[in-house]
């Protein structure tokens, strides 16, 4: 595990974004982030979420919802901010994640609205009723190059894969080898592949980084997500986060995937909900 | 029960919205649908949600979600839309409710971005694990005014107890009677006082018209939501729907909220999720 740090890391470097003016900031879209052809919609996701990081007074996504418009291709993008309204605890702010087509017209990829607070400066009690998802211990559970004959088809051909540190939990890998379970479930340790601890922008990553349920569920094709709401509810403590979603209702040619994110510390540091488009 | 229709009720003349100019419509927020002296939220959604099917190609918000920025009052308002993407099959649009401040000057009260379709369209397949919650038959269920000494504080001063037809399981009312259970949970039937049958537009306040789970956590303060997010999954059946309403992780002064809403023929019609703070 190389010795990266929350600054100086693959993640750090890939969403990194120059601020040109007020609001606007210049940044590239990594190769590295895609799944097959299409960029990572988490990795898309904690890019903005550091745009707006800048351009508000508060450092952290409390809530943060992005309408996903059209497929980012890797390469030059633009994140304009606006601010709605700035408070002593909480801020607001819309952004918009734009590329240039082949022609030189302009063509919006995702449109966010969010609001940030400082997970610092809340208070300490916990009420909660919700339990980590129950997953094997780290070293039990596989890798992408785990499975029998290498990676199965969809995470093969993924570059994402090799950014990150993933262990899907055995009992939700049947698609992986052709029987899935038919449960809408997948749980499993999450990192990054270079070492970089967890952080708030890396939660809106894990949120959306696990294979789409809909493989559990026995659909193949492409689960396209139209719209992602996630809540950071807590800064992660250092060591590998547990990731479990679930969806529930696959109806009408959509379904819901939720996310629930836990640290090292057992805290319920993120929950996320999207729906998404049950591919062909 | 009255003999209205959709078109002609009390909930369509108070979310009734005037196209002054393309993407600006005139509205009166009522003060029907207040708690206490705040406007209900999901009373205010469907206001903007009905600006927005006026303003987009499609009839239906398949997602929308809702910052609260501040508290809206009784009377006029203003609604903008902006409209972000219009496509075969989905379109997406942001809007705006703002209001005049006694010295003139406009505030804004919430900022929306929504994606919209045709729920008429889309195919009939339904694969949910998602079961209805287990509520009494409704006429076990009490009404606002079965409480034994009257509409309990917080209940009794609202206006908006009297728009709806609500009944909520006794197993939830703990806390009506200074007795919460403790647990986030809060379960009853949904219905518009004067017998308008749901739509699309009437869930979105279904899924913000209950009490607070936070009451039956033992909680009495007010608990302003501060980000919305609502998925319409299915065009709801006439009847009287289910809602439940669940909190499962109360930490650092805020919680979600994750609401169901289901139809009179076990259809899973509405999903949403909010994020509230904790008052003292």
């Amino acid at each position: 595990m190389a010795t990266v740090t929350i600054g100086n890391s693959e993640f750090d470097r890939d969403t990194a974004v120059v601020r040109r003016a007020p609001g606007r900031y210049d940044t590239h879209l990594s190769a590295g982030w895609t799944i097959v052809h299409a960029v990572n919609g988490g990795y898309l996701l904690a890019l903005i979420g550091r745009a707006l990081a800048d351009a508000l007074p508060h450092p952290d996504p409390f809530t943060i919802t992005a309408h996903y418009l059209t497929a980012s291709a890797p390469g030059p993008a633009v994140v304009r901010t606006d601010t709605v309204r700035t408070g002593r605890t909480l801020s607001t702010a819309t952004a918009s994640l734009t590329q240039l087509r082949e022609d030189g017209t302009e063509v919006e990829r995702m449109r966010v609205i969010a609001t940030y607070g400082d997970l610092d400066a809340l208070p300490d009690d916990v009420r909660t009723t919700a339990k980590p998802p129950a997953i094997p211990p780290y070293e039990h559970c596989p890798g992408p190059d785990s499975a029998p004959g290498g990676r199965p088809p969809g995470v093969g051909s993924t570059a994402l894969m090799d950014r990150l540190d993933l262990r899907l939990d055995p009992a939700t890998c049947g698609w992986a080898v052709g029987a899935p379970s038919g449960k809408g479930e997948m749980r499993g340790w999450f990192g990054l592949a270079d070492g970089r601890a967890p952080d708030a922008l890396s939660l809106l990553l894990a949120v959306d980084a696990l294979p789409p349920t809909a493989f559990e569920m026995g659909l193949s094709g492409w689960v396209p997500t139209v719209e992602l709401t996630a809540h950071i509810r807590h800064r992660p403590a250092p060591g590998p986060l547990r990731v479990g979603i679930t969806t529930r209702n696959l109806a009408g040619g959509f379904l819901e995937e939720d996310a629930e994110v836990w640290d090292s510390a057992d805290r319920l540091v993120a929950q996320a909900r999207q729906l998404a488009r049950v591919g062909s």
